[in-house]
């Protein structure tokens, strides 16, 4: 099933050989291979009341593809591992199997491979393969005080599309767009680690998370400057239609897939990138020189929000 | 969890960035790498009655490592989705992936990623890397007429120890063991592909089943002697056990992980070796020239079965 998905794309120059083997062959032409792997969940990852079976397929790509960039690498070749329950249409996983293909093919990547088996419930597990391309790989331990915290795509749209969901509010179609199907700044990545960043992330758990994550591999504190992440009006709108904070969404909402790096000051951002904060001694990620009060509390000091 | 498992490990000089980072680094030093991805699913691949939860991680190893043994390359490293229930005991995923490291360091390769999700039963999705060191690829599709199809590993054992399991016989430990844990003779596909075979497959479906991909992918028939294929003792004496046929064990049952290649008449099989039968003109898998009569239907012509 899952080749003929793919034996139908095109594959790249990159795929030396495809699928039909007992493994599948890609390039990696700077002697290096970047690899990082994903599960998702019928449930807890996607609910298939809310994606079409495409748009599964097309987060799962996503979400792995934002991985590779988030080293620097430029994804070149996806394997896929498909479990659903017997009863589960044919339809269903052509049409998976279709938005991994699509998306892959988007980015100029091949789907090499795969497995299908019989499982409780339906499953999805990405693995992908990124080109450094001659740069060096972007570490979470690399960032230097001193640096610049720059982003690239957005944060909280996910969350908030999510929020909208549970809610049954169908107001903010372009929000629930971005929580079914991410789109990741891929390009951002490679273009962090040739501008000589010292440090990048992917924005999956959320943002200050994930910053989190660079000040522990780092031993830094990184500081954000509130005024660069003020959140924009769709999200301000659809914040007051729930009665939700869009602080929280855009500070600690995952799955935008957005990423954040680190780089010399002195260093021009790459098309794509804003500066958002700063990194300086110590550990940690404050707000305007302030800490989280406690999870969820952001909106007890975060500017602009509803006391 | 995973990070835990493998980050205590000494990992192997092809792993450049391993675990804590959006994504690992491995080398591809020719510029290449070969990919393959298996998942496994408790009720299905495993019995966590019947296996170790460390057996279980073992199994994924040596499945995952076969398929890119088959096509020449040598495992460098393995990434690893494991999903299970929220009730699963901290232990038991601690010995999968347990299993999963101590199968790959012993193989010389590296854990470098992974993910932990919740889902309704235990899965282990599992892909590997191979560098293929030079040597072209081994493909199912390279057989010509006049190659000497040749056996490395065993088969039937993996399929007489599943045999014994579901009927609760305890008498053959050995072949119990060859299911719980394959064996795959990994060094075997690099030796073939540098030896100069012309196709590789790795024994999964079953040796009939599996050659048949090979005689579909290149166009050719293969004839097996059945001398070369004889049951041993141990298999003769747990089919009488079971009142079952230790040729359907031979010719049918997948799981031992033999690599199976069709070799120029001229080359000399190099150590792991041993030839089972011939490429010919023509399409399918006969043994001593007879046609299989019909699925299980091994017993019907296969020499020295009851009848």
């Amino acid at each position: 099933m899952i080749e003929r998905a793919v034996r139908a794309r095109r594959q790249p120059d990159s795929t030396l050989v495809g699928p039909g083997h007992d493994a599948a062959v890609v390039a990696a032409a700077d002697g290096r291979i970047a690899i990082s792997t994903d599960m998702l969940v019928e449930g807890r990852h996607f609910r298939l009341d809310w994606s079409t079976p495409r748009e599964v397929g097309r987060k799962a790509v996503a979400q792995n593809g934002a991985d590779v960039a988030a080293v620097g690498a430029r994804p070149t070749a996806f394997v896929v591992g498909l479990g659903c329950p017997p009863d589960t249409p044919v339809a269903v996983l052509d049409e998976i199997s279709a938005g991994i293909g699509e998306a892959a093919e988007e980015i100029g990547a091949g789907v090499v491979g795969g497995d299908l088996v019989q499982a409780a419930q339906v499953i999805v597990s990405v693995t992908v393969l990124g080109e450094l391309e001659g740069r060096p790989p972007l570490l979470r331990s690399g960032a230097r005080a001193g640096d610049i915290v720059a982003l690239a795509g957005t944060t909280g749209r996910s969350a908030a599309g999510l929020a909208l969901l549970l809610a049954g509010n169908r107001e903010f179609p372009e929000l629930v767009a971005s929580h079914l199907v991410p789109e990741p700044p891929y390009a951002a990545g490679p273009a962090a680690a040739a501008a000589g960043a010292h440090a990048c992330t992917d924005i999956s758990d959320g943002l200050v998370a994930d910053l989190g994550h660079i000040c522990a591999a780092s031993e830094v504190a990184i500081d954000l400057d509130s005024r660069t992440l003020t959140p924009g009006r769709t999200l301000r709108e659809a914040g007051a239609a729930l009665a939700a904070d869009p602080w929280e969404w855009t500070l600690a909402g995952g799955e935008d897939h957005a990423l954040a790096a680190c780089f010399p000051p002195e260093v021009v951002l790459p098309e794509g990138w804003r500066p958002i904060g700063v990194v300086a001694t110590g550990r940690g990620v404050t707000l305007d020189g302030k800490e989280r009060s406690a999870p969820g509390g952001w909106e007890s000091f975060a500017p602009g929000s509803a006391r």
